[in-house]
């Protein structure tokens, strides 16, 4: 065997796709060592080629491209994709291990991977729950500490005057705690920072964020997200509940944790990529469920985030995960209010009862609530234009741990400056209810009897805003207090969306909404004839909390569905939808959801729903990345190390091919292989020469390569002798025999749905006689997207 | 060009899959008239092959599969699959012509089309809303006037004695009714019968059923429904709806009516497989939105029965659709009762308000409801099983139309005659509410100021009487009324579902889960001690409705968020959910849902989520069809008239392959062409002959085929002259070249994986070389299915 390795290549960049089938491939057949004298030192370049722009400079001077902009001026531009990120695989590698264990397998096999399937998902739902009840306790214990020190300190200096200790002692204690959050995130892991919503999205989407589902991660996540909240931020801890169901999803379904160095030996059959999104999925939809008390919210949030393929036993499964999840929360939660079985809290965060009757909503206010819709789009614009812009600056120049720790801590000290400055100077004074329905009433400059209302929209923990914001009678808020608090909250939110403290947005978003929305119900009242027994300013702020929440995550079938049951109330669904849908029409004019801008900025190959609009002249051939590395069906040994060990390259999956015996021919696809499967080859020395040897030995089976996953050692570690080197290995066995392919002349979006329906992670192009010209990837296909002057292309770029 | 046609045989059945690659195929590429030579007389045996089962014996005996039953002892049989349905082509033929026209189009002219697609939705909403409204309007009308004769009539001889005469009256005025509506459905429109949920399920699936979204189905069904309800069977009118709302779709998403003979020249660009199935998910949507109120769940029905693909987009216009809807509904009944914005109808059943804090549920009920759930499941697998066995008889004995209008004036009339009987000897008097709630009372031999429970119960309508068993208070039904209710409208109900009416089984389904549940609740009561103010009956009646429906329907999630939506109370998503499972699992043990009952009992080659679990040794060179009849790129029109008007294969999708000059080389695939494209080329007559002497003329256009979707004539309708016979027809711009292919090797669950996901019709199998070997269509998929004993493989039939 002279041939060891393919390299085959072809002319790509032919910008008519007319021409069908015309013009012979360049096919190159020659050997590895042979083809790199052909192209001494220019090599890298030509391995590189459409596959990494580390070479700015020569990519620039040999691509005509007028698109590609100046990535050299800005390190972190949306207009780059990511080397780093892997994806996920969801095709099954159909190998004949795997036949032989399916064939093994009897009916009564299926049904108990079914039902440990159930059982898998039971058990997310529950920790989820369990997580939610854990962080929800130990943020009301730490909040009820807080506000009973700060309380007595403001009680004891305001009658002497020395206010200012107050306020210092504030800022300090919200600093200290927001401290303690930053420095776990930026210094034990920086992944866990925001609210996991867009790495949760981009796992879903089928992107290996690196650590995203580790179990460090999730314990960063939940004593981050308690830190910053009882620090006082401008934060919510619903997002992260999201990011924490996906930790424990991807944790239970594997039964077996690679931090602790347990393995529990159970479920191992679920040990590959398909079966970990699928519990993952479930995992996200526990989290929605017992962050809003939306089970089906959450169903729908996996969804329209991840499934690319809909299945109606994976669906049921996960609204399975997500009725538990919210059950145990309300559970627990029933037990800690000492109301056990009494299951009205079923989120975090609950909106309250809204009554249909009182507040129901007539023909003529849906143009009123349209505007308000438009409004929320304006703001949430705003919102994410702001925090893109900061965004830049903070991937410039706040990179390190410290600064970005400090940068949390001045937020936090800032956020309560204001706060008190903002309770300082106001002086709406509301009677204290006789049922002291406020938990934090804060007396300050008020008579005896009243409360600041001020201070309880900045001192309760932003959920019971909400909620006050919602329900509160008609009155309780004077309308400048609550337009100086939307303007200092949204800023405020703005800021520190994207400090590295592990939070969510949710929360102050409708905490802003909810704000403008009663001003906005306020002034209507105050416009309107004497009898405006409508324009009840709770259901407005609900409205208005809708449309600020819409304008700037930007979800829609979810998020109306988690609002309606967040509200418990079916009849606000048709206004809700409204609301959204323009806030999303109009938002999306300007720039894109926070979530999709996180996610650009990080330069992750997020695949859209479908390819551009305008993409079908693009074909296959002008998509694809090529040269690819090929090996034979029987491949030495050697060859093998050294091409998994070309760090300027890094593919992940090789075409197999196989050759006529008459040799001119050219090779032609039988296959495909992974380089984790390589890399548990070579670490089991599974080679032809040794195989008769060890007859004795047991053979190969599928559960050393489950074994393996998801950390494949890698090939530095495995030690080949060079005696070894010589042997040859018989892929055959191994590889999956029939890898989607298609031909060069298919049209982008023909790829793209291929590639998107199916979730796969490589798939092969060939000519009409079954040759391999090509390999699509995630990032050849995420690389077009549309732009403000029609198809862009991205730059690749290593970072 | 001597090879005209070409015919690729392949030895097909080789049960070892093991053998990968070996055997080098038995390919055949010799022309027609000779292949014909070789086979006299046999050829129509061969052709027919695995495609058909029109010759059973000759089957028979060829065949050694001892799995196939007995078909011709019951022609109906659930073990056969239909020939006779073709499948929905959900990819797009992306030929020459489709690409130009998408160069053409600006990006302007996406977003119009986006928009369009918005306002058709609309549309869609609007219309079946208006629809639902009407039904609903007309059936209150007729069920008014009904009560008031027979009211009167029963007065007048209550007293005199002679209630046989009201009996009469009563029987014949139902039957009258039932009549009309059977007459319309056997004679006019007999696809119109049902609840047309099968049907529409399978239209989603990708099943071309005929006429089933025709305008005239629409006109039969909306009337049929109407007399089935006022007839008094027990039936409801929300299936229909489903259907309903499809057919509004696929009309008004076109543009025009073929049966009105109008053509709005609107919405052309909608005019293929892909964008009228997304629009009919769409209507079905608004169906369900407008039967129940329920927005979310008529997406979620949508998503669970059609959708193979799941598009944000394409979620969201469903949506809006079902919006738009329920309050096109609501606002219309609205202003019928006469309470204009009172927007508290949102669909045809409600089942009023469940205050949570009067019935909420305790922990330790949670057990109680998953036995209901069992309960349901047994009840409704019972149903389905009778339902079944009366099915097939009638399919063999009860199939002309008059039999049908029999049938259907007969249950009518023992309907009212059981209901009179029950009425008479009942004596559950109950006192007339001080505010008279119950709509139609009838005193019979109560007391003054009395009312007969039983005759509410069966004289109401289903919708009313599911309410007062809901919302009633404790003690207004006696648990002989109950119980003794329970048995006769079930059994009913099962004789009625299958009639040739159009009606519903989701109401009579609840109705009957109502009354046992109540009862249930009921005798709960009773035998807990004194304080047992938690088993309030009406709880119960939910539950038990939701138990038995499910038992019936096996619907999972959409049915979940449908019931919680109709109760418009959250609290109840966790029990609702835990009872249609446990209603699902064991229901499904014994037997199937109805609906798929239905669907195997038509034979209609329906593919599920995945293919059966053990099938993983199965390959596509097992599963395909073969030969499959093959044209050039040039090719004599001679040859395609004669193959498309072969009746005995009727094929469809032909794969265009092209030949080396050498010749002797096999032919390769370059593309695949659809019968109907062949058809709209030759009545077009574009042969390479005749394009040099009209230059002059207009290029043919994607419109041409557009004008003609979906009822392409019939090949025996277009003349082709003797001269025109051996004109050549060019291929190349019309086929589309980059069909989806798989290798031969590729297992069935990889197989239907692509076929499903992609919603294919044609999925042409290949060698290692791109030669055909062989199609794999949607009946070579569904014929695999998962019995008692293992896979099975269904019989192919011609009815």
């Amino acid at each position: 065997m002279a041939n060891i390795t393919k390299k085959v290549s072809w002319s790509s960049r032919t910008d008519e796709s007319g021409a069908t089938g015309e013009g012979t491939p360049l096919l190159n057949g020659s050997e590895q060592p042979q083809y790199s004298r052909q192209l001494p030192g220019g090599g890298s370049l030509f391995h590189i080629g459409r596959l990494s722009t580390v070479d700015l400079e020569e990519e620039m001077t040999s691509d005509e491209d007028s698109l590609r902009g100046r990535p050299k001026e800005i390190p972190h531009n949306e207009k780059l994709l990511s080397l780093k990120y892997e994806s996920l695989d969801y095709d099954n590698s159909e190998n004949q291990l795997f036949l032989e264990e399916e064939r093994r397998m009897s009916f009564i096999g299926f049904r108990c991977l079914e039902i440990s399937r159930w059982v898998v998902c039971g058990l997310i739902g529950f920790l989820t729950g369990l997580i939610a009840c854990f962080i929800d306790i130990a943020v009301e214990e730490l909040a009820g500490v807080k506000y009973q020190v700060v309380k007595q300190n403001i009680e004891k200096f305001t009658e002497v005057g020395g206010l200012s200790i107050s306020l210092i002692l504030w800022a300090v204690l919200n600093s200290a705690f927001v401290m303690v959050g930053a420095i776990l995130v930026a210094f034990f892991e920086p992944i866990a920072a925001g609210s996991g919503i867009p790495q949760i999205k981009c796992y879903l989407n089928g992107v290996k964020v690196p650590r995203v589902v580790r179990l460090k991660t999730l314990l960063v996540k939940v004593f981050g997200v308690i830190c910053s909240v009882a620090g006082g931020l401008a934060v919510g801890k619903e997002g992260p509940m999201i990011h924490s169901g996906a930790v424990v999803a991807a944790g239970v379904s594997q039964g077996r944790s690679t931090s602790l160095k347990r393995d529990f030996k159970i479920f191992e059959y679920f040990r590959r990529d398909t079966e970990k999104r699928d519990f993952v999925s479930a995992g996200a939809a526990a989290g929605v469920s017992a962050a809003f008390g939306a089970p089906v919210g959450g169903v729908l949030f996996s969804l329209e985030e991840g499934a690319s393929f809909w299945n109606q036993m994976l669906t049921w499964r996960i609204f399975f995960a997500s009725m538990i999840s919210t059950f145990t929360l309300n559970f627990f939660l029933s037990i800690y209010h000492e109301k056990p079985g009494d299951l009205s809290s079923p989120g975090l965060i609950n909106f309250g009862r809204f009554e249909s009757d009182s507040v129901a909503y007539n023909l003529y206010e849906i143009p009123i609530f349209i505007v308000m819709g438009a409004i929320g789009g304006l703001l949430g614009a705003l919102f994410n234009v702001l925090n893109y812009w900061l965004t830049i600056f903070r991937i410039r120049y706040v990179h390190r741990p410290c600064l970005q720790v400090m940068e949390a801590m001045l937020v936090a000290a800032v956020t309560a400056t204001v706060s008190f400055a903002m309770i300082y100077f106001s002086n709406d004074c509301q009677p204290l209810g006789p049922d002291h329905s406020e938990e934090y009433p804060l007396q300050l400059f008020c008579a005896d009897g009243e409360y600041n209302s001020m201070a309880t929209a900045f001192f309760n923990t932003p959920e019971r805003s909400v909620r006050s914001l919602f329900h509160n009678q008609p009155g309780t808020y004077n309308p400048l207090t609550l337009g100086m608090f939307t303007l200092t909250y949204f800023f405020l939110a703005c800021w520190t969306y994207g400090l590295t403290v592990s939070a969510g947005v949710f929360i102050p978003s409708l905490l802003i909404g909810a704000a403008w929305g009663r001003l906005f119900g306020i002034l209507l009242a105050a416009i309107s004839p004497s009898d405006s027994i409508w324009a009840d300013p709770g259901k407005y702020a609900l409205i208005g909390a809708a449309s600020q929440l819409g304008g700037i995550v930007r979800m829609t079938l979810s998020l109306t569905v988690i609002m309606v049951e967040a509200t418990g109330n079916v009849t606000y669904g048709l206004p809700i939808m409204l609301v959204l849908m323009t806030a999303k029409i109009v938002g999306d004019y300007f720039v894109e959801g926070i979530y999709d801008l996180h996610i650009k900025l990080q330069s992750v190959p997020f695949l859209h729903w479908e390819a551009p609009a305008t993409s079908h002249w693009l074909t296959a051939r002008e998509v694809m990345s090529s040269p690819v590395t090929c090996f034979n069906r029987l491949e030495k040994v050697g060859t093998i190390v050294d091409v998994l060990s070309n760090t300027s390259t890094n593919h992940n999956g090789f075409p197999v091919v196989v050759h006529m015996t008459g040799s001119d021919e050219p090779a032609k696809l039988c296959g495909l292989i992974l380089r984790s499967q390589l890399i548990v080859l070579l670490k089991h020395k599974v080679f032809v020469e040794l195989a008769r040897s060890r007859l004795t030995h047991r053979k190969l089976q599928l559960k050393d390569f489950r074994d393996a996953y998801p950390r494949f050692p890698p090939i530095q570690s495995i030690h080949v002798s060079q005696d070894e080197r010589e042997c040859m290995m018989d892929l055959t066995e191994f590889m999956n025999p029939t890898p989607y392919t298609v031909p060069q002349e298919t049209s982008l979006p023909r790829v793209f749905k291929l590639f998107r329906a199916l979730g796969l992670r490589h798939l092969v192009v060939v000519d009409d006689e079954n040759r391999v010209v090509g390999l699509v990837t995630r990032k050849d296909l995420a690389r077009y997207t549309l732009g403000k002057h029609g198809l862009e292309e991205l730059q690749l770029a290593q970072t």
